[in-house]
């Protein structure tokens, strides 16, 4: 029997007991064929951060390394190739599902004990996740509110989702991934030790907000797509409730600001996790197609 | 001066002396577009195999290795990441222009001893590929030979490649990515020691039909594309001239047995590399839309 | 209040409530000089196996990976690094104790579940061991019984430890390190496939042994000292009891082969863990000098 | 034909052309027994520094990276083991005699280009370091110089060293291993900014001394044991005449702080390093028996 959600929204049980999936549930082949229709100018937009030793990246995480190696015969004819050791949450990337928990259960009910140990998740793993794709909508909340980057703690709330979305003259569509975009990203070139203490980003409000849109996952261009007034925070609400109430994915550390330049309030979003088995998360490169 | 390519075919210069790109320069809007227009049904395939610590992989590289850490408190609340160990060109991953060259140089004639070092690589690395979409063909060989898949060391010739496309009745265009079906990636759960021993693929026949074609990227369910009657095989042809002469993808370890039973000749495809600074290769989760 | 040993012997309090280093205690500069005052040649023998990719190394655990860097300038002038992935229990190596535990505790009776985390050891590390310097008392058990090895499962009792000291000459002093050999290293070059499949080694009925002559450490030439009739086994009393009720150390994975060619029965042996902050153990080159 | 020393002294050749040791070859039986013979109280010193995430370690290097992974049964009995990358030239190390070269060649005349590949060394590497064992002396410059600790980028000279043996009433005896206190390891806990700097260390002058003498290593509780005005430096001539032309083992990042308080100036010293196939050396930690 589930734990009531601490938000009182819940999507477990919606896609049977068995779920592991949560949200992707709602990429229907109309989702996606609709999305595709997006496409227009045909140009394309890789919304990742370079994958790079000095992130962006939680601050308690460590740095991602990579070594080459390679090798040349004498005649000049040659190989190489790298060994990386990263977080699977390094740069751009998504959560799985198993990602955090409360009151010792997983999304859809299931026990952390059980099914989280060093060798993976035996249920909500990123491998569950073939791919995100559908409709993106840009809320370019930075431009809506005409500043450089949102303020560090500054929460978005539900109404700010929905004033935005008016004034760039987008609606909603069940099945939506939403990209948010802050600003914060370009703090992280500017201000490195402000980058790191602290960011924008949603409020508790936004929950039954994106229960009600129907969101399949929220991208955002920060750490952990939710308002944090420090960093580590005392609680991270959006991402216990969103991940393991709603079974919502989030995306971060995306760099939205040429989509932002270029108005690209909807486009063909693709967002293809590494099949890790048994993984907590992969980094990405999320694709828009305009 | 570029090197003569030792099979006379090459896209040095074509793109400009600085050119770090290769075929992705034939990735026009147009080629987006009439791409994306070919989502019909709304069908989405991973073409991603898992990516586990067995593989598949090139036989001489360390398997992939991830440990997965977590934490909870008290209260029953936790959350959990990984550390993943990788070769970058694990499972199923794409080649960046700089991972062959022959006679000291790389893709458009720079010198390899100068470009790559321990640290990576300083031309032609795969943070230049910020993606590859565009309209994915699928020749598959194995149906068209009425065969579970190709036999070990079973040649593919560009006559082959031209007779499997009019029995299917499609046709290419400039800036296509190539999915080649062999069937070999069967074998990787039938018979692992006859899998890491040879492989069917194209041969050098093939090398200037991928030019006449102006094809972007060769993306195939076996290790390395090209026919190997052994494995390491003393010379890999597609991989120098491909590479190194055309500034040709090739992507490696797909799995298209979905695509395969449905038919799908012709959809979007989107491979999305990780941005790894100066890397080599990316591990990628091909997508194919139809 | 601790948990009663379940084989009856326990040294869970004897140097004090919070003692983490064990049998380490009975390291006194007695012992250490009388240790010293056994080198007579002046040869060093180095006991560790190479830490190479394929092991020896417990099957389930993943291979040592090294990846060598290298720089060089114009003028010829270069450097080189190594960086290294592996298991701080590779090849020959010291367990902490804080390896194993039961019914939920750690060695002088603390939780495991408080103590052991992603993050490390909070109690017991290998950080605490800051070397094994006393006298080595080498048992020749295949010497002793005139085989080439042990059998596979073949159990060493404590008779068998007697007698085999007897044969040899040597008595025992409080403080001893004990080398068994059992000539099982030996099938390492020769079955790999016997050699991971099961092991020769002692048995419960040495524990009450080890605790009576107040062995600090037994360090043998198999995988995990004790016998074990299939790998891996359903139970592992010695590690249990050794480790965790008599906080004793386990090395293994030791080349006696020179030591006991030279009928080496007493020596000054260093071993000497890497300080791992919170590490559950460590690769080490155990040195013997005689 | 090796190339002329850049400092005129030299070892090549010395102990035949296929030498991969250097200057073990000075610890011969005589030299181990008699270092033995120092052992009078039985205390037994570890010299080296926790092998922590944050160093100490060459700045351009990454950080060591450790991972706990464990395992708990139902009834309570469980397991732990460590996951562990780091360089081999982490916290407390030795170099290898393939460290560092000029002109090409490694120790002995051997080709750079030839040996030293992403895969390792195939000379000189440090499994050919089976152990340094022998009479440890220690020259403790900052208690010779009554200070805290040298000062940044302040030289050691050969008549330095003469000079602090004399006050100190020790002698070198062929085959010692210098154990050289500038007492900038103090700097670590307490500057950060400035222990990464600089370093004092000794000087070009000592190079013939170190000859002279016949040192088989130099350790020192510092970065590089050579005297660095900043770092990383235009020049390290200690490392590149000591290692390339004397065959002469740097150690590195000790901690002598013990060993000095309690005056003890000659020693039995044991560093063993993992022999790790083809390394280019090895996190060590180093004792000391007096």
């Amino acid at each position: 029997m589930p734990t009531q959600s601490e938000n009182g929204v819940t999507n477990w049980g919606r896609w049977g007991a068995d779920d592991q999936q949560g949200t992707l549930n709602l990429l229907t082949p109309e989702v996606v064929s609709h999305a595709a229709g997006l496409v227009k100018r045909g140009k394309v937009y890789s919304l990742a951060m370079p994958l790079a030793f000095d992130g962006p990246q939680w601050p308690t995480r460590h740095r991602t390394w990579k070594v080459t190696t390679f090798g040349v015969q004498p005649n000049g004819r040659g190989s190489a190739d790298d060994v990386v050791t990263m977080h699977s949450h390094s740069g751009t990337h998504m959560d799985a599902l198993c990602h955090v928990w409360y009151d010792g259960q997983l999304y859809n009910g299931h026990s952390a004990a059980q099914h989280v140990t060093s060798a993976g998740a035996t249920r909500n793993a990123i491998d569950h996740v073939t791919s995100i794709v559908g409709r993106g909508v840009l809320l370019d909340m930075a431009g809506f509110k005409q500043c450089e980057h949102l303020q560090a703690g500054e929460a978005i709330t539900a109404a700010d989702l929905d004033a935005c979305a008016q004034a760039q003259g987008v609606e909603f569509r069940p099945g939506d991934i939403l990209l948010l975009r802050t600003g914060w990203i370009r703090v992280f070139a500017q201000d490195r030790e402000l980058f790191y203490a602290s960011e924008p980003g949603i409020d508790v409000s936004t929950l039954p907000w994106l229960k009600e849109h129907d969101i399949v996952a929220v991208a955002a261009d920060n750490h952990a797509v939710e308002v944090m007034a420090q960093v580590p925070p005392p609680d991270l609400p959006i991402h216990k409730v969103g991940i393991r109430d709603l079974g919502l994915y989030l995306v971060e550390y995306l760099n939205l600001e040429e989509l932002a330049a270029d108005r690209v309030y909807e486009s063909l979003v693709v967002i293809a996790p590494l099949p890790l088995t048994g993984g907590i998360g992969s980094p990405v490169n999320p694709i828009a197609i305009a």
